[in-house]
């Protein structure tokens, strides 16, 4: 009997009408013959707030105790599941990371799973049980409930598909499934139908919300046949190619890869640009300005170096527009004299576009036809950042909807390529 | 350094302001020099909302998945206080039942305690912290989350303050200690410096709801001085005899008991009366019936049997006023027949009222001035039910303030007797 992976976000689950749909949906397949494990999100609004309260209490919560905190949302979710699903007359059973266990490190807030014990699930499983597993959370060794970070609950879904050897794992969400860019920015987009995972992870990467970035990278590295599809609208109770709907994380063997040049634009806006100019070039001086940025837990996003004829050299870097503040606060106060630089600048309103697509590892001129198309809307580029399948730019903020529409058109993405 | 245990309930954990508060009492406490755990309730409401929600999903809620349910409340409340006390500036850690871990056995949503490890409770109070753990909840042997019913924080309080040999449990609430009678029925109403461990048994048996029941058996199996106090107007940070608030349960060869016949008047509005009549009176007919309503979980308060003249015997006795229709189907169309009984007849308009005191075992003539203050009033008594330190009588329901006050008047409780 294959073993097939739910996964429902906060707005499946957002009422108690709701939770009685999704266990509607999951006694279906269950019925249809599948062994089921399913993956709630908490409650939309309630990791909100909780996190809510405790900011009230602590300006900064404590780490450990937020995770406490925050990991109800999700067990609530899995109890009153579970009691939907007995109403509906299967049998079934609710699980916190905690019990499974799904182990984690101690990384709070930001826990990363390191291992799954599938004995306790696998034997309720063969019981004839539905058992569903909170998302979001798990245990570290000391025995302090984690959590793995806003979206968790993808990764804990795409995790216990893995771990348990499941056939699919199906995050059911909001949308119907991954486009060729924002559907509210471009009508034109397009449902990908299937998408290689090396290009979900750069699209994921680049600001698509649709999967939190590790469901996609466990995805890849347990190869989990993985789909993303709506809660509201799929009727498919099935994994029969003709049914399906959403769209299907592949591998790159698979057949069915689409064979587009680009297959998605991606963007975001949450970036903030900052440049220190005239640091004295001299070797180590990289580290030295970046090392301190790190050190202060500031991620930075793009880089660049640009070397002056005049012995100086000038970095510019991206960081979350959240951090700009601090970013700066930091160079101007702390870096800019350690390093003896000339002087520091800044800009919040940029962001960043990027075309993403497995076909232009074969295909050159791609960057270029990008770069030509955003000149002919006369839109000024300030950085570039390549990778094997995908060209990102920093261009002005105001700028945005302009240049995905027009690249979105530029690669033919309104056509069906598939 | 003696430890403290302090709880607190949904009241004065209602919002981020009180918890705030509690906080600082706390804090207050572990500068002054004690050890200190403290057991939070739900916030107020919470418990209600998340049962409501389930009620929603299923009109007779799986126990254990309402266990896994409700223990969120608890767990979101210890969460928010560590952060209060580390805000505070204190070092402190909250733990969920399963965590420390309080073992109980599987009897979901009404589970009893087994034991309390206190290795790492110990090792956190050790290192300087303040532990606070979620009432109301264990873990079974299993591994599945329980709850130990309404109001089981109190208990969960009392038990970790004899697991850890604490010098006291302070039961912090929204009234300030255990009165005479409820002074919303009986202005005069005293409140009771100290309550013998066995007034306070029955009090609590007998509907008084300041503490739950089980956590007077647990003061009382393992000795632990507790004592109910107002989180709203008491000032005390130290055990010392003359800043005491609240009321202090002790034990019978304490020197601080009060020697009043009669301590204090409980009253329970949540009775109903079944009679049973003309049943044959044979050996084992109370079990036929009695058996019968046991089997369908319906908890028996009093109980009377008359035997007549014919060869036939009445039984009545009083559940809980939820449990009336229940019982009343029950007898009328099933046990009436099976025994082959006369009538059926009930009155759910009644209530019971009791005096309780320590002081009545060496008294003889309570009973009867109990009969007389209320023939006096021509209130009449359907049912009488004693025990080595109470009387309770079930009377009409719209006789029960006037039965209250004239008992409270006839039993002296105004005047200070300590």
């Amino acid at each position: 009997m294959s073993l097939i992976v739910h996964k429902y976000g906060g707005t499946s689950m957002g009422s108690t009408e709701r939770i009685k749909n999704v266990a509607k949906r999951v006694a279906k397949w269950h019925r249809a013959g599948f062994q089921m494990v399913v993956v709630p999100s908490a409650m939309s609004g309630e990791t909100n707030r909780l996190i809510g309260l405790a900011k009230e209490i602590q300006a900064e919560p404590d780490p450990r105790e937020l995770d406490m905190l925050c990991c109800t949302g999700e067990q609530a979710s899995v109890a009153l599941l579970a009691m939907a699903l007995k109403a509906e007359g299967l049998d079934a059973i609710g699980f916190s990371g905690w019990q499974v266990p799904i182990k984690t490190d101690s990384s709070y807030t930001k826990a990363r799973i390191e291992s799954i014990d599938d004995t306790r699930v696998k034997a309720e499983l063969n019981a004839g049980k539905v058992v569903i597993i909170t998302g979001f959370q798990g245990i570290d060794e000391a025995g302090n409930q984690t959590t793995l970070g806003r979206g968790g609950s993808d990764t804990s879904a795409v995790a216990i598909a893995a771990a348990m050897g499941a056939a699919e794992c199906l995050i059911y969400t909001d949308v119907d499934g991954v486009y060729t860019t924002d559907p509210r920015v471009v009508p034109e987009a397009r449902r990908m139908r299937v998408v290689s995972f090396e290009e979900m992870l750069e699209m994921a990467s680049l600001g698509s919300k649709v999967l939190q970035i590790r469901s996609v990278e466990f995805a890849g590295k347990y190869r989990v046949p993985t789909r993303v599809l709506s809660s509201l609208t799929d009727p498919m109770i099935s994994l029969d190619e003709e049914q399906v709907s959403g769209t299907l994380i592949t591998f790159e063997d698979d057949e069915h890869m689409e064979q587009a040049v680009v297959s998605g634009i991606a963007f975001n806006r949450d970036e903030a640009k900052v440049t220190i100019r005239g640091v004295p070039d001299k070797p180590g001086v990289a580290y030295q300005i970046l090392g301190q940025v790190a050190d202060a837990n500031i991620d930075v996003d793009m880089i660049i170096q640009n070397q002056g004829s005049d012995g100086t050299t000038d970095f510019t870097f991206t960081v979350h527009r959240n951090e700009f503040n601090k970013t700066m606060d930091l160079l101007q106060n702390k870096i800019q004299g350690s390093v003896g630089a000339r002087e520091v600048a800044g800009d919040a309103n940029v962001c960043k576009v990027s075309i993403v697509g497995i076909g232009m590892r074969s295909h050159v001129g791609v960057a270029s036809l990008m770069f030509k198309t955003l000149s002919e809307e006369s839109i000024n580029i300030q950085m570039i950042s390549t990778s094997e399948i995908k060209v990102s730019v920093l261009i002005d903020d105001k700028y945005m909807e302009l240049a995905v529409r027009a690249l979105h058109k530029a690669f033919d993405l309104e056509k069906v390529t598939a």
